[in-house]
């Protein structure tokens, strides 16, 4: 590792054989060394989950000048605090979440677990970005992202993000991206989220799938910019306060 | 079930047996009809995270009138995801997490199972409250909350909340409190976040711990009140957007 080129932490919640995590580490080796520690297996929608009931194991898959590759037992956050406390000679100049195969726009930024290794990245003082494709097949072209990723990375390397913000970026699924925009997260809410199966011996069980309901379409909002072609860029924040209610509930009736 | 009650869903994420949940039944019970639906075994710092490579599976374990209490393989968010679709015999009043064996304030939010629970009701438009309380012993006593969390419960029913906030309500470990105070989400970072230990054949295991520290003691943040013996009412949002970079980053050099 190479004290005057930019550390670069990456991991992501599909895997560490997944081909996102794989064509992201080819795509960020000019720009800087990388250390990728990521889960051993799938573990979409971990959200911020941390493994607290077992330990947790690492071991290092792969190894040449400038890369290392780690597989983990833990889920994605479990990644990033494991690397960080015992894995990474130095502090990482940037955390890295992606690239994800499918959506991580709109409300599905709670559910992540690419946005969850972005969101402890951030917590930790550290500029962290979330990349995500809207396609979920696991042979999915990445190529199209490659340019705007080095772009948007290099910005990030270069501007840095002020505390407690990081950014949620999302591709959406076609060849040519018309342009990036800076956007907000969209409101909506998922419906249908559940596939019932008859259980041989008893009852039934349930697959979680379901469809999300916009319920807004303006034009500042990442599940437009998605629809339009458009890179979507949602910073997000740490802090999840709602500031804007603490006045007036001091005046609710809690007669401590 | 009557429907002239209100109809209160409650999941946590210590699991069905606890004893906080079975606590909060019984408290809010002189309030609501209950619809119990948590998880078969302990999930705490399970987040928002959702089960996607297994089917879930729920069971009744508990009825009696105004009462029933399932038990779900599922996360705590599955739970919540569930019960809406498949279990509860009109939309709740209410989603309620806790009570939780342990602190959640702070960027605990982030990690906390119970306001897993609580940011889907929320998401699902449904005023939804967490409750926790600052000891993690199985054996809490959590008597001194529940007037509190009657109180607090019953406003909420009145009152209502604003579309997309929900409640993170934490309790100090102390047998009579100073009041409550309507606070922010204090900043701060956890650290030593791994006891390491000697695997018999190869490298080590890791199991999670750490320490929280506070980067600030503002008389306005979650971590004040409860260190000064207040209950801390911190409200929270669905809306993660950083609103206040999204101008600022409009003039970064992403030439697509």
């Amino acid at each position: 590792m190479n004290d005057k080129k930019p550390l670069i932490l990456i991991s992501n919640d599909d895997g560490v054989t997944a081909k996102g995590i794989n064509e992201l580490i080819n795509t960020l080796r000019p720009i800087g060394d990388i250390i990728a520690v990521a889960p051993n297996a799938p573990r979409s929608g971990a959200a911020c989950s941390l493994t607290v009931t077992t330990p947790v194991f690492y071991k290092l898959n792969h190894e040449e000048e400038g890369l290392k590759i780690f597989s983990c037992s833990g889920t994605p956050v479990d990644c990033i605090k494991l690397a960080l406390h015992s894995i990474v000679p130095r502090r990482p100049d940037l955390v890295i979440g992606g690239i994800n195969h499918g959506d991580n726009s709109a409300v599905n930024v709670h559910y992540s677990g690419t946005m969850g290794i972005v969101l402890e990245g951030c917590m930790k003082g550290i500029p962290s970005i979330g990349y995500s494709l809207c396609d979920h097949n696991p042979d999915a072209d990445f190529n199209p992202l490659k340019k705007h990723i080095i772009e948007i990375t290099s910005e990030v390397l270069k501007h840095g993000l002020p505390e407690g913000i990081c950014l949620n970026v999302n591709f959406p699924l076609t060849e040519t991206f018309k342009g990036v925009r800076i956007c907000r997260q969209t409101r909506g809410v998922w419906s249908n989220e559940w596939a019932s199966c008859p259980h041989p011996y008893k009852d039934n069980y349930y697959w979680l799938t379901g469809s999300f309901q916009k319920s807004e379409m303006a034009e500042d909002c990442d599940a437009w910019a998605l629809s339009n072609g458009y890179v979507a860029i949602t910073p997000v924040k740490i802090d999840v306060t709602a500031y804007e209610v603490i006045e007036p509930m001091k005046k609710w009736n809690l007669s401590f």
